[in-house]
């Protein structure tokens, strides 16, 4: 698995389990009001269940991993999956449990606010899949 | 070289020279604010001058190409650039000659208007580079 933009730094706030990295590829910034992350999950790594109050983009470089919206079954994402995400709904992305996970992450109407960081994908949950 | 993101159907407006592919990954619209396109240059290929009313983002996922502001080099571009766009700056991009060349771009504050498309880079400026 070849990479294809900058790994960064580990993430070391509490909103993942498990390991991941984030390099900030486009800053914040009222120039392009086009924050974007790319965030690399090791396998078994997820974020927590979150909201956004603008939305998010991802769009798959590398590897595969899952994105579940709260009250629907998880959906397995590949290289080259595109998966919009709309304001405020309730969901969580990350690594499958054997393979690692690379997608860039846009921030959608940054003005709009911010990420909100809910509970944790429980190891029952996420072992469930 | 391997695709990441669909390649889409050829461009056939006129304001590229030789052969360019579009996906849209993210279509225009309010929600999310934020127009995602997969571009494929072939080899040689190359869009006009132009300009954009709130900027472009590219991110480059395969091959090696250029991109050149007004009154300054080329600049080569490969796998894992970022390139920002200033507003109303007048550029072009596109594949080197023995590559193919592929980058997302996104437009930045699409509420501040489009693309302005300008003169071609002719055969004289692209094969001096």
């Amino acid at each position: 698995m070849s990479a294809i933009f900058k790994k960064g730094e580990v993430i070391t706030n509490d909103y993942f389990t498990g390991t991941a990295y984030l390099e900030m590829l486009v800053p914040e910034g009222a120039e392009y009001n086009c924050p974007i992350g790319n965030v690399t999950f090791e396998p078994g790594a997820r974020n927590n269940w979150h909201t956004h109050d603008g939305g998010q983009i991802l769009l798959v470089t590398s590897g595969e991993g899952y994105y579940q919206e709260e009250g629907k079954p998880a959906q397995k994402l590949q290289t080259g999956d595109v998966v919009t995400i709309p304001a405020d709904l309730k969901h969580w992305h990350g690594a499958t449990k054997d393979s690692e996970f690379v997608h860039l992450a846009i921030t959608t109407n940054p003005q709009k606010g911010g990420t909100n960081w809910l509970e944790p994908v429980s190891d029952a949950h996420y072992n469930a899949l």
